[in-house]
C-alpha cells in the first residue's frame, strides 16, 4: 500500500446493521474505578456528563507542603481518591479528572456517629477523627452513582448528582449521635494559606448557604453553595477557631460556637446534628455556583426541587447513556468494551459546565457575566486535550465544541493579558504547561465546520494570543524564529509547540482569506526548523546568540530545553510536517528505523524515575504514552516505508497501556486526553494534526463501530479479520473503494458511510 | 413657669425675615479641621454629602495589634488622620467620621518622586518610605475639597469627590521619576491578617481595576474599585511578594513584577510611573463599588465621565450648600456660626450611600441585591445616632430618613439572625455596643410621619429583633425583667436601654393598633424598674437569683454592669420615664439636687483616666458629654423644680465642649451624634425620647434660626435677649402664645411658625 494524499473516496452506503448492541445498556461497560489506582488520577464519584458538580469521596488530606516544602505525596490524590487508601475523610463536590496537578475538593460533607470529632484524624488512626475506614467490597461506583459503607460509623453513604447539584443519602444505624460535618477547610492540594475565606449561613432549620474562597492553583477562586437537608437540624455549631482573631471581642456577645447562624473565618468546620431512628435515611442536596449563594439556590430550585434520590440516579444515568451512545461498538473482547466505554465516560468529564441555570457565571475578571447564546464551560487542560479530546468532540459533541470555543473567547475577552486560555479553571488562568493550544482547538473546530461562534473574532483572538511578546519567550521566538533557552526554559518544547500552533492559525486564516495572518503564521509555522541542527537527529536547545546547546542527554526528560518529554520523543513533535521530519531523519526508511528504535530501545530505570505522571506500563521502550507529547508518534509510521507499523504499534499500546482494572491507566487521564486517544485509536483513526481535516489511519481493536451523525447519517467502521494475532492492516476500504492513502478526511467521516479494515497476522504484501 | 404636658399651641405666622444670612455662602462657616485633633476622630478629606467615597489623607499606619496584643495607639487614627501627626502616608477612599473603633482606609494612593520606595516608612524616618512630611500651613480643607503640599516629593495634592468617585489632582515638580503608589495593604485598624485578598488588573494604559477584601471590624468585606489616569501609564509593576507562595512556579513564567497586568495576593502594592513635565498635573479618578469592578466602572461613567476637577469641586460644594442650608441661623458670635455649620457638615457624613448608580449593592448575606424604591445606605452607628442624629434627619432629611429605614429593613431581611442592625457597615454587622436602637430610629421616623417604608414590616422587624433570645441576655431579660449580670455583662446599661427601646416598639405598635405587641412591649418598657433597688439612687447590676450587686463604685465607668457611662450617668437613662426617675430620686427638688451634684461634683482624675473616648473638656463635674448616655441628662432639669436649669446647663455644654478649633470636639463625633446634639441644643430644643413626638426645650445659643419645611412652610426660632450672660430662659412663646410647658411637639414644628425664647441673666420669676 503506497500512501498518497488528496485522493477522493467514493460514497457507498453500507446497509449492515450492528444488531444486538443497539439494545445493550452501555452503562454496564463503564467502570469508574478504572484509573483510580496509582497514575490515572480519575475520581470514582457521581457526576452528570460535563457536570459542574463532581461529588466524590476523598481518601486523604495530604498537605501540599510540609514545612514550606512541596510534598510529593500530595500528587497521589490529585483526584481526591487513591484506590490503595484505607479511609475516607468525606465527600466533596469538585474534582478534576485525571490531572497531574490539582486543586478543588470543595465543600466536604462527612456523616458520622459517636462522639463529635471535628478533625479528619489520620489514616493510621482513623478513630482520632471523623474519617472512616472503608473497603472496596462495601463500595460501588457506576456512572451517576457512588456508594460506600463508612465502617467506623455504620453509615451507608450514597451519592448522585445533577449537573449543578450533588445529592447525598446517608442511612444511619441506631444512634443518638447523628452528625453531619461540613468541612470548608478540606481541599485537594491544600496548604496552610490556601483558604482565603470561608462563610456559612444557617438560613433556617433545613437550609445552609456559604462559600469557600481559595488561593490555590486557581489563584483567586470562590465556590458558593446552598445545602438543604431532608429533615430539620436539631443542633448545630462550629469548631472553635483557635487562631487569635482581631475584633473578636465584638463577637463574644454571642456563643458563636452553638446555634450561631453566621459563621466566617479562614478555617471553618461546622457540625449539624440530627435526631434519627435506626435505618433512617437523611438526604442532603448541595448546589454549587460560581456567582453567589443565591445562584446556588436557583440552581437547586431549577435542577433538583424534589427529594427523590433514585429519580436523580435514573435521570443522570439516562444522560450518561445518551453520551455513551454517541459511538456504538462491538467487540468479542469484554475488556475492549469496558476500556472503550470507560474511556467514553472519562472523555465526558471535562470541560465542565461553569454557569448557573440562568447563564450567569464568574468571569476571569472576577465580574459576573451572562453567557448569551452559549453554555459557559471551564477546566481547559489544553496542552493535553487539544490533541485528541477536542477533535473527538468535533465529531460527537459538536454543540459543546461550539460552547467550548465560545467559553474560551469569553476568557479572551475578560483577560487582562488579552490571551486565550492556556490551562484555565474556575475563572482563573493557572498558566500550566506550554504553548497556546486554544488556537488548535479553535482551528480544529473551524476546520471541521463547527458553527455557532464568531470565526473572525476567534481568529483575532488566536493571533493576539500568539503575538503576546511577554509570554514565555514568545517575543524572542517572533524575533529569532525560536525560543532561546537562555531567555525561557523548555525552549525546544516551546518552539516546537508554537510552531505547530502557528500552523493552526495559518490554516484558519487561509480558509478565512486573511492574507496578513496567513503570511505571518505560515512563516512562523516553519520555525521548528531553527532548532534542528544540520544532520542532527534531535531538536536541540539554542541560545539567543544562535549557538546550540550540544552537551545533553536525549533520554533525560529533565534535560534543558524540554518538559514532560525527552529529546527522543519531543524531536518528533512536528505533527504538521511529518514529511519534513521524515526527510531530516533519513527518508522513509531511516525515519522508520528511528521510530523502531524509539519503541524497542531499553530505557534505563534512572530515566524512568525522572519521568513524571506515568507508570512503568506507560512506557514502551522509550516511547512514553503516559505523557502527551508522544500521542501522535505511532501514527508517524504512516510517513515511513512501513505504514502498517502504525496499526501494529497502536494496537500494542491499546492493549498494554489500557487495562480494565483500577490501575489500568498507565498515566494521568488528563481530563480525557488519554481516553480520547483510546477511543480514536480503537476505532482505527487518529487526528494527528488537529486544525487540519485529516485523520491518520491505524488499526482498530473494535469489531465494528457506528457513529450516529446529524441528519440521520451514520459513519461505520467494520473490521475483517479482527483477532489478537492479526495486528497488521492489509488494506482499507472507504465505502467499498480501496484507499491508496493512510488518511481519511473529516468530511468523508461526516458524510457517513463505511470504513472497512482488513487485518492479518503479517504485514501486507507491500 | 410650671410645666405641664398636653397643652395645645396656637398657630401664629411670623413674618420676620432673616435678612442677609439668606445670601451668605454657608460653606465658609464649615471648618473640616475641627475635631481632627485628639478625640473628635473626624477626617478632613473630601466627600459629598452622605457620600460613598470619603477621600482623605491618612497620617499614619498604626497596627491594630503588636505581637498579638491590642495596641491602644491605633485609637488615635480612627479616622485615618490625627492633626498632631507630621506625615501623610497617602490618600485612601473610605473613612468613618468620628467613631471610637474603626476599619476602612481602603485603596490608598500616594504620589511620589525620587527613588521608588514601596513601603510607607516611619513617621520618625519618613525618608525611609513613600510617606511625606506635611505642615498645616500647606494644607487646606473645605467641604468637597482638600489639598496639601507633600513636602518630601514637592507634589501638591488636591482631592475632591462625587458620591461614588474620588478625584485626585497631583501637580508634579520637575522630575524624571513620577510615581503613583497604589497601596492595598494600607488600612485603618490594620492587623497582619486583616487583608483577606487583594486583586488588581491593568485593563489598559489608563485604567486599573481591582478590589480589597478584609477581615476587620466588618468581618467579611470587599471594596471594589476602578481607577482611571488622565495620561498613559509609562511603566508599572508590583512589590515582589516576600511571602512564600504555593504554586508560584506556574507564575514564574512571566516577570510578574513588571508590566504584568493581573496581580493578586494578600498584601499587594503596585506602582505606576508617568512621564511628566515640571508643573504638569496628573489626575486620577477612583470609583468604588460594593458589587464589582464593573459596578465601579459604571459609577465612574455615570458620575464622573469628564476630567474637570474644578467642576467636581463646584458641584460637590453646591451639594454641600444645599445640605447646610436646611437650617439657616444667625449669630453675632462667629464661633457659633462655625460650630453650628461644622456640626451640620459632620451630621451629613453618615450613614453613607451604599449602592451603585444602578441600585445594586452587596447585602448582609453577601449576595448582590438591588434597592428598589429607595437608596441603600450603610454605616449605622445606632447606639450613638438614634439619640439626636436620626431625629434631626426626621426634620431636615426626611427622604433620607425613609431610605435609612428601608436600608435597615433590607439588613433585617438579609440577616441570618433575623435582626435589625446594631452597628452595621459595608454589608456586615459588627455588633458594637448594646441595645437594639434601630427600633428607636424606626419608631421615631414613624412617630414623625416619615413615609416610604412598610410600617407593618418595620414593626414586625422591631419585635423580632427585640425577641431574639440569644442576643446579649435578651432571653433572661424577657424571663426575669432584667439582664442578669451573671448571664451577660453591662447588664444595667442593657436593661435600661432595652427598656427604652421597648417603649419605642410599644409606641409604634400603639399607633398601628397592634394589640399583642402593645401589651408585650408596654410591660417590657417598665423593666427599668427591676434594677433600681428600693430607696437606691443608682441602678445596680443584679444576678439571675434576684440579688443586687451592692458593692460597687458609682463613679467608675468600668464598674460591673455598665459600659461607656458610670452609675451616676447611666442611672438617669430612662428617657421615656423622666417623671418616674424624678420620683425615685426624691421628687422635683431632690431630683434637681441630684442633677446639680452630677454637674458640679469633683471627679477625681483616676476616674477620668478610665473614661474612654473623651477629652478632659468632655466632662463637667461628673457629667460626661463626650459619651452618649448622658446626652439627654441636661434636659432632665425640665422635670425638676428648676426647669430653667436645662437651658443653663445646655448653654454651658455648648460653649465649653464645642470649640472652633482642631481639638474643639470634646469626644468622638460618633458619626454625627455629637454634632446633632449641638445643632438641636443650639436651636433651643432636643429630642429627649426619640420615638415620641416631643422635643424638650432648652436655651438657644443662636440669635435666630429658620428651618425650611415642605410646602413652603418655615419653622423659625427667635431669641430675645441673646447674650453671653443671659443664660436663663425667662419664657417661651410658640406663635405668639406663651408656653406653659417645657416641650413642643414635632407636629407643631412641622406646621411651621415661630418659637420665641426670651433670655435673661437670672432665673425667671418662678
Amino acid at each position: 500500500m503506497t500512501r498518497s494524499f488528496f485522493t477522493c473516496a467514493c460514497a457507498v452506503t453500507l446497509t449492515a446493521v450492528l444488531g444486538q448492541s443497539r439494545n445493550t445498556d452501555l452503562l454496564r461497560f463503564v467502570d469508574p474505578m478504572i484509573g483510580t489506582q496509582r497514575m490515572g488520577h480519575v475520581y470514582p464519584g457521581a457526576t452528570a456528563p460535563f457536570g459542574m458538580v463532581q461529588l466524590s469521596p476523598d481518601t486523604d488530606t495530604i498537605p501540599y507542603a510540609v514545612n514550606g516544602t512541596y510534598n510529593p505525596e500530595v500528587y497521589r490524590t490529585c483526584s481526591g481518591y487513591q484506590y490503595d487508601d484505607s479511609t475516607i475523610v468525606g465527600f466533596s463536590h469538585t474534582h478534576f479528572s485525571g490531572t497531574g496537578h490539582s486543586d478543588l475538593g470543595d465543600i466536604l460533607l462527612m456523616p458520622t456517629t459517636g462522639p463529635l470529632l471535628m478533625n479528619p484524624g489520620t489514616a493510621a488512626h482513623p478513630e482520632s477523627g471523623f474519617r472512616s475506614v472503608f473497603h472496596h467490597a462495601g463500595e460501588k461506583a457506576v456512572p451517576g452513582k457512588y456508594e460506600v459503607l463508612l465502617e467506623d460509623h455504620g453509615i451507608k453513604a450514597e451519592l448522585t448528582a445533577t449537573t449543578r447539584v450533588g445529592m447525598h443519602r446517608y442511612t444511619f444505624p441506631r444512634t443518638e449521635t447523628a452528625h453531619v460535618i461540613l468541612d470548608l477547610v478540606h481541599g485537594i492540594y491544600n496548604h496552610a494559606d490556601k483558604n482565603v475565606w470561608t462563610f456559612v449561613r444557617v438560613e433556617n432549620d433545613t437550609l445552609v448557604t456559604g462559600y469557600r474562597q481559595t488561593n490555590g492553583w486557581a489563584r483567586t477562586r470562590t465556590v458558593y453553595f446552598a445545602m438543604a437537608f431532608s429533615k430539620p437540624i436539631a443542633r448545630y455549631g462550629q469548631q472553635p477557631d483557635a487562631r487569635p482573631q482581631e475584633y473578636r471581642g465584638f463577637w463574644r456577645k454571642f456563643d458563636q460556637n452553638h446555634d450561631f447562624p453566621e459563621m466566617a473565618g479562614k478555617q471553618l468546620r461546622a457540625w449539624f446534628d440530627f435526631d434519627v431512628k435506626a435505618g433512617e435515611q437523611l438526604q442532603v442536596k448541595v448546589a454549587l455556583s460560581s456567582v453567589s449563594t443565591e445562584g446556588a439556590l436557583r440552581n437547586m430550585a431549577a435542577e433538583l426541587p424534589h427529594w427523590d434520590f433514585d429519580r436523580v440516579v435514573r435521570e443522570t444515568q439516562d444522560a450518561w447513556r445518551a453520551e455513551l451512545g454517541r459511538i456504538r461498538i462491538e467487540s468479542k473482547r469484554p475488556e475492549v468494551l469496558t476500556n472503550f466505554y470507560t474511556a467514553m465516560y472519562h472523555a465526558c468529564l471535562a470541560p465542565t459546565v461553569y454557569q448557573d441555570v440562568d447563564g450567569q457565571y464568574r468571569g476571569l475578571d472576577q465580574n459576573i457575566h451572562t453567557a448569551t447564546g452559549f453554555t459557559n464551560y471551564t477546566t481547559f487542560s489544553l496542552w493535553d486535550t487539544y490533541r485528541a479530546l477536542h477533535p473527538l468532540f468535533n465529531i460527537i459533541q459538536r454543540e459543546r465544541s461550539s460552547d467550548f470555543v465560545n467559553s474560551m473567547l469569553a476568557h479572551y475577552d475578560q483577560s487582562a493579558h488579552h490571551m486565550l486560555p492556556i490551562w484555565s479553571h474556575h475563572a482563573n488562568e493557572n498558566w500550566c504547561m506550554i504553548g497556546y493550544h486554544a488556537v488548535s482547538v479553535i482551528a480544529d473546530a473551524h476546520a471541521k465546520g463547527v458553527e455557532g461562534f464568531d470565526a473572525k473574532h476567534a481568529l483575532d483572538a488566536c493571533a493576539a494570543t500568539a503575538r503576546h511578546r511577554g509570554f514565555e519567550g514568545l517575543g524572542e521566538y517572533m524575533d529569532l524564529g525560536y525560543v532561546p533557552e537562555d531567555c525561557s526554559g523548555s525552549s525546544v518544547s516551546k518552539t516546537l509547540e508554537y510552531s505547530y500552533d502557528d500552523r493552526c492559525i495559518y490554516r484558519m486564516a487561509l480558509s478565512m482569506r486573511n492574507e496578513d495572518i496567513v503570511t505571518e503564521f505560515l512563516i512562523r509555522s516553519e520555525n521548528f526548523k531553527w532548532i534542528f541542527p544540520p544532520q542532527g537527529r534531535f531538536a536541540l536547545p539554542r541560545l539567543a546568540n544562535g549557538e546550540f546547546i550540544t552537551e545533553f542527554d536525549p533520554l533525560d526528560t529533565h534535560q534543558k530545553g524540554f518538559i514532560e518529554g525527552n529529546a527522543w520523543n519531543y524531536s518528533l513533535y512536528v505533527p504538521h510536517k511529518p514529511d519534513a521530519i521524515a526527510l531530516m531523519l533519513g527518508g522513509p526508511k531511516g525515519f522508520r528505523e528511528h521510530l523502531d528504535s524509539l519503541f524497542t530501545m531499553e530505557l534505563p530505570d534512572k530515566y524512568f524515575e525522572h519521568t513524571e505522571d506515568i507508570t512503568r506500563d506507560g512506557i514502551m521502550g522509550n516511547y512514553v504514552h503516559g505523557n502527551e507529547p508522544s500521542h501522535h508518534v505511532a501514527y508517524l509510521y504512516n510517513y515511513t516505508d512501513r505504514p502498517w507499523m502504525t496499526g501494529k504499534r497502536v494496537r500494542d499500546v491499546l492493549d498494554i497501556m489500557y487495562k480494565p482494572r483500577p490501575d489500568g491507566l498507565s498515566g494521568n487521564d488528563d481530563c480525557g486526553q488519554m481516553s480520547a486517544w483510546y477511543i480514536f485509536s480503537a476505532l482505527g483513526f487518529y487526528p494527528m494534526e488537529p486544525g487540519s481535516d485529516a485523520y491518520e489511519l491505524g488499526a482498530p481493536v473494535v469489531d465494528r463501530a457506528e457513529i450516529p451523525l446529524p441528519d440521520g447519517r451514520t459513519f461505520k467502521v467494520i473490521v475483517k479479520g479482527q483477532g489478537p494475532k492479526n495486528g497488521y492492516v492489509q488494506h482499507v476500504e472507504l465505502n467499498g473503494a480501496r484507499l491508496d492513502r493512510t488518511t481519511i478526511t473529516h468530511y468523508e467521516l461526516m458524510a457517513g458511510g463505511v470504513l472497512e479494515f482488513t487485518l492479518g497476522p503479517n504485514p501486507p504484501n507491500f
